[in-house]
Parts: structure tokens; sequence; C-alpha cells
């Protein structure tokens, strides 16, 4: 019974990867959209997009910090 | 049986991360469509986007301490 | 057995957080495309988001709350 | 096995604030949009969305109620 | 084992405050867009918006009322 | 175990609150913006709102007396 | 044990007030924009989603009696 | 434990109440629509609409005589 | 432990009502609108919709057998 | 504990209704408003709807087959 | 508890068909209203539709195979 | 008990099959609609489909390989 | 109980295939309709799918292996 | 009961797959859209496009990560 734990790792790393995965998704489909329609402020919207993108990156590694915390005490 | 407190931990840390996901993917779409349609209010789009990623942030963060709180005492 | 409240904690804050975070990402993108309609409204359209964000920044804290109180006696 | 009645209270506060939150988000996008299409109904609209986002705000404290009740008997 | 009654006091008042949270969104931003299309009809959609947030925060009241009963049983 | 059937209790009005609350958001929505669109068609629609609300909030009184009569069962 | 059957009579109640009244909300949000789109055609309106809201009304009533009828052999 | 065929009983009338209240509401807002849209057909679309309602309905009452069939066994 | 089989009939009766009901309230609602998109068209269209809606309700009496099947050994 | 068996019946038929349902509505639905549309390829439309329908009519066959399978050897 | 396989059995079949009767009406749907667009293309867009319902038949045959394989451990 | 395993067999088909079911028809529905807007580019289109069909018919028998291993050792 | 490890081998394969099937259709779809906008892109269009379509598969790839690797355990 | 954890396991790498699928396909549809409707900037948006699907893999490389060192525990 000392590995249930593991369904507690497993949704923390995996809902997490999933909530920023979409949100990366509809981020990155916005400034995509937006480069077709105004090709000339490119520079601009891949330097936000570069944000918002670590921005959730971070999300996904708080819980990559905690996932591993946890499996430390597996 | 002491181990089924990690799903607790991973449903804290995985919701919040993927609400705060979802929700900044949003807002980041709206400002980079916002950027291309008009290019001279970046500067102005990219302030309150980087202030509306930081409360979402936030959010994760509230999580964070109460799953580290809660790590403490697996 | 004791450890089963970890699972209401964490289902407190995740689901909060959860809420809170699309909510506060449909909010952003809203006010972020409104500034890139008419920029020179731009001010009081962030005031009024700041307004927003921090009423809904409020309901997570009110679920930290009850999440730090359980905390105190699991 | 006493402390399965955390999960109610995590139920209680989290799904509340869920609803809320959700509803907040969909509320104040409406005014943002609004504001920036009709600028001089800007104190009308703000006044209202003020009105909605308390009406909602006090959805998650009728449960903020319930859980402090419950709290006290777990 | 008595406390697995929690979970249905937590729910009762959950899925309805969700519900009516949702409701109250979508209620307030069709009013909220209305008033910025035709600010002149202000006062009608004002009234009747109210009219409509009652009836909604009347949802959560009898949930609140069957959560406080069942609270006495606890 | 004689407190499982408090779940049923609050599945029985939760759940009820939870589509009635919508349904009710959904069509106050309709007839906000119906108002705002068409001013002079105001008290018809607000009438025929109040029909549609009524019949809505009936669902969940019938879910309501289902609960009373439960709860005297507990 | 046996008061499991209380999530039986709370489901059978609960979905099907839920089902009738987003369908509600549904016709009663087409209802209430046609007549503000259409208002002379209003009473022929009013009396389709009567005949509407009954059919619907009637699916809980069923419901109500199965949940009655439950309820009796609790 | 017997009494866990009520949540057979309550899944067979609750679901299928559901799926024909969204039904009946998804087709009820078709037939207002277009009862505003083109009134001089209204006759014959309250005619199908009546014939699409009674089709939902049935399915309800096949629910309906297994849950009482059911009900008979408990 | 005999009566768990009542879930199974409940679920297939149920889930098979829930896709029908949506089914035939899609198909009707399109066909409500083109009605009064094309009036002249009208029994062509019904016609067609009557076809379509028997093979939905097939798909609830294919369920309906099962579960008759399955209530004789229950 | 025999008897568990039902709900794999059950979810079988009852999920294959559930979405063949569905999609036969959809499939339907385009149709319909095909017709509606273009009324002299009435006759082509319908023809290529029956085919599509008898697919997806074939999809509940599988499944009905697989339950009266499973049927026999509960 | 041998039956509980059954449940296997059940899901593999039923959300085999689930997906691919949802895909095949969306499917059909986009050829049906393609057909209305522009009859002269509809030997075309027909072939193309069988080809790609042939397709998504294949995934519930692929689940068919392994439902009978597992049906003959039962 | 050792039954279980089927469980895990029919997620594992079950599951890949709804996406790729889901994702053949979304693709499809696409390759139809272009054809009927653009006739002449039919061959390159359907051609396009194919390649994609075939992608997403390879990740149900990626499922399909390991739900025969599975089968194996049941 | 030792194959209750084939749920998480079924989890793991499946939503893999699910998350990559739906997401291929959606990538196809916004390919083939730009094909059929834009039929002299067809080139530069179709090998961005293919780039597109294989790093989607890799993501099955993983879980494909981890598949493989859990299975060897069994 | 030493097996549950391939339930974590799976989990972690399945909803990782699922949010990183979807998300790429959504990326990728607006790319391709993109490049349909302004040709000459294929070359900019295929190489963000790069970027951003990069970002996305590496969520689920993330959550391999963590799945082979749970695999090691197991």
């Amino acid at each position: 019974m000392a590995t249930i734990g593991f369904i507690g790792v497993g949704l923390a790393i995996g809902l997490a990867a999933l909530g920023s995965g979409l949100g990366q998704g509809i981020a990155s489909r916005g400034a995509l959209e937006g480069m077709a329609r105004q090709p000339e402020a490119s520079g601009d919207i891949r330097t936000t997009l570069l944000l918002a993108l670590a921005f959730m990156e971070a999300l996904t590694l708080f819980s990559f910090v905690i996932a591993i915390l946890m499996w430390t005490k597996l």
C-alpha cells in the first residue's frame, strides 16, 4: 500500500503538464495568427510569446519540484 | 496507508497549475492578437499582460506553499 | 488513514486556484483585447481589470485560509 | 477515518470558489469589452460590475461559513 | 466513519454555488454588454439583472438551508 | 456508515441548483441582450423572463422537497 | 449501509433537474431573443415556449415520481 | 447492501431525463428562433417541434419503464 | 451485493437515452431552422427528419432490449 | 459479486449508443440544413445521409453483439 | 470477482464506438454541407467520405477484435 | 481479482480509438469542406488527408500492440 | 491484485493516444482548409504539417516506451 | 498491491502527453492557417512554430523523467 503515493506524484506532474501544454498551445496560436496578419510586428510578438511561454513553463517546474520532493519520500 | 496524503499534495499543485496554465494561455492569446491588431499599443499591452500573468502565477504559488506545508507532514 | 485529510486540503486550494486562474485569464483577455481596440481607454480598463483580479484573488485567499485551518488539524 | 470530513470541507469551499471565479471572470470580460466599445458609459458599467461581483463573492462567503462550521466539528 | 456526511454537506453547498456563480456570471455579461451597446436602457437592464441575480442567489440559499439542516445532524 | 445518506441529499439539491442556476443565467442573458437591442419590448421580455425563471426555480423546489423528505429519514 | 439508497434518489432527481434546467434555459434564451427581434410575434412565441417548458417540466416530474417511489422503500 | 440497486434506478431515469431535457431545449430554441425569423411558417414549425418533442419524451418513457421494472425487484 | 447489477441496467438505458436525446435535439434544431429559412422545402425536410429520428430512436431500443434481457437475470 | 459484470454490459451498449446518437444527430443536422439551403440537391444529400447513418448504426450493432455475447456468460 | 473483466470488455468496445461515432458524425456533417454548397462536386465528396468512414470504422473493428479476444478468456 | 487487468486492456484500446476517431473526424471534415470550396484542389487534399489519417491510425495501432501484449499476460 | 498494474499501462498509452489523436486532427484540419484556400502554398503547408504530426507522434512514442518498460515488470 | 504505483506512472506520462498533444495541435493549426493566409511570412511562422512545439515537447519530457524515476522504484 506504500505505492499509492505514486498516484499523487503522477497527478502533480501530469495535471500541471496538461494545463501548461494547453495554455502554451492557445497562446502560440494567437501569436502565430497574429504574425500572419501583421508580419512586420513579428519580432515584438515573438518576444512576448517567449515571455508568456516561460511563465507557463514555470508552472510545470513548480510541480516538477514538488514531484521530486515527493519522490524522495516514496 | 500513510502515503495516501501524496494524492492531496498532487491535487493541490496539479489543479492549481492546470488552472493557471489555461488562464495564462487565454490571457496571452488576447494580448498577442491585440499586439498584431494595434502594434503601436504594444508597450501598454505587454505591461498589462505581465501584471495579469503575475496575478495568475501567484495562485500557483499559494498552492505551492500549501503543498510544501503538507509535504513536511507526510 | 489519518492522511486522507490531505486530499481535502488539496481539493480546497486546487479547485479554487483552478477557478480563479481561469476566471482571471478570461477577464484579462477581455481587457487586453479592449486595450488594443481602444488604446485611449487604457487607463480606465486597467484600473477595472485590477479591481476584478483582486476580487478573484480573494476567492483563492478564502480557500487558502480554510486550507491553513485544516492543515493545523491534520 | 475521522479525517474523511476534510474532503467535504475542501469540496464546499473549492467548488464554490471555482464557480464564483469563472462567473466573475465571464462578467468582468463583458464589462471590460463594453468599456472599450463605449468608453463614456464607463462609470455606469463599473458600478454594475461591482454589484455583480459582490453577488458572486457572496456565494463563496456562504460556502466559507459552511466550511468554518464544519471545521469546528472535525 | 461518521464524518462521511461532511462530503454530502460540501457537495450540496459547493455544487449550488458553482451553478449559481456561473449563471450569475453569464447573466451579468449579457447585461454589461447590453449597457455598453445601449447606454440609455441602462436603468431598465440593471433592474432586470438584479431580479435575475436574486433568483439565482435564492438557489444557493435553498442549498444553504439544507446544508445547515444536515450540519445539525452530523 | 449511516451518514452516507448525506451524499444523496447533497447531490439532490446540489445538482438541481447547478442546472437551474446555469439555465437561469442563460435565459437571463438572452433577455438582457434582447432588452438592449429592442428597449421598447422591455415589458414583454421581462414578463416572459419571470415566467421562465419561475419554471426553473420550480425544478429546484422539487429537489428541495425530496431533500427535506430524505433528511427526515437520516 | 442501508442509506446508500439515498444516493440513488439524489441522482434521480438531481440529474433530471440539471438537464431540464439547462434545457429550459436554452429554450427560453431562444424565445427571449426572438421576441426582441420580432416583437409582433410575441404571443405566438410565448405560447410555444410554455408548451416546450411544460414538456421539459414533465421530465423532472417523471423523476420526481420515481424518487418518491424509491423513498417509500428506503 | 441491498439498497445499492437504488443507484441504478436513479442513473436510469436521471441520465435519460438529462439527455432528453437538453435535447428538447436545443430543439425548442431552434423552433423559437425560426418562428421569430419567419412568423408565417409558425404553424408548420410548431407541428414539427411537437413531433420531435414527442420522440424525445419517448426516450425518457423507455427509461421510466425500466426504472419501474427495476423498482419492483428492489 | 446481488443488486449491483442494477447499476449496469441503469447505465445501459440511461447513457443510450442521453445520447439519443442530445442527437435528436441537434437534428431537430437543424430541421426547424431549415424550415424557417426555406418554408417551401418543409415537406422534404420533415420526411428526412423523421427518418433520422427513427434511426436514433432505434439506438435506444437496442439498449432497451439489452436492459430487459439483463433485468430477467437480476 | 457475480453481477458486477452487468456494469460492463451496460457500459458497452450505453457508451456506443451515446456516441452513435450524437454522431447521427450532428450528421443529420448538416443534411437538414443543407437541404434547406439547396433544395434541388435534396435527393443526393438524403442518399449520402442514409449511408452515413448506416455506418454509425453499425457501430452500435458491434457493441450489441458484444453485449449479447457477454450476457450469455453472466 | 471474476466478472470484473466484463467492465474492461465494455470499456474497450464502448469507448471506441463513442469516438468513432462522433468522428463519423463530424465528418459526415462536413460532407453533407459541402454537397449542399457545391452539388457538382458531389461524387468526389462522397468517395472521400466513404474512405474516411472506412478508416474510422476500422478503429472500432480493432477494439472489436480485442473485445472478442478478451471475451474468450472471461 | 486477476481479471482486473481487463480494465487496463480496455482503457488502452478504448481511449486510443476514442481520440483517433475524433481526430480523424475533425481532419476529414476540414478536407471535405475544403473540397467543396475548391473542387480543383481535390486530388491534393485527398492525398494529404490519407497521409494524416494514416498517422492517426498508427496511434491506435501502437495501443493495439500494447493491448495484445497485455492480453498474453492476462 | 498484481494485475492492477494493467490499468496504469492502459492509461499511459490510452491517454497519450487520445491527446495526440485529437491534436493531429486539429492540426490536419487547419492544413487541409489552408490548402483549399491557397492551393499554391500546398507544398509548404504539407511539409509543415508533416513536421507537426511527427512532433505529436513522438509524444505517443514516449508513452509507448514507458508502457513497454512497465509491461516488462508486470 | 505493490503494482498500484503503475497507475501513477501511467497518469504522469498519459496526462502530460494528452495536454502537450492538444496544445501542439492547436498551435500547429494556427500556424498552418496563417501560412495559407500569408504565404510570404512562411519562414518566420515555421521558426516560431518549432520554438513553441519544442517548449511543449519539454513538458512531456519533464513527465518522462518523473515516470522513469518512479519506474526505478516500482
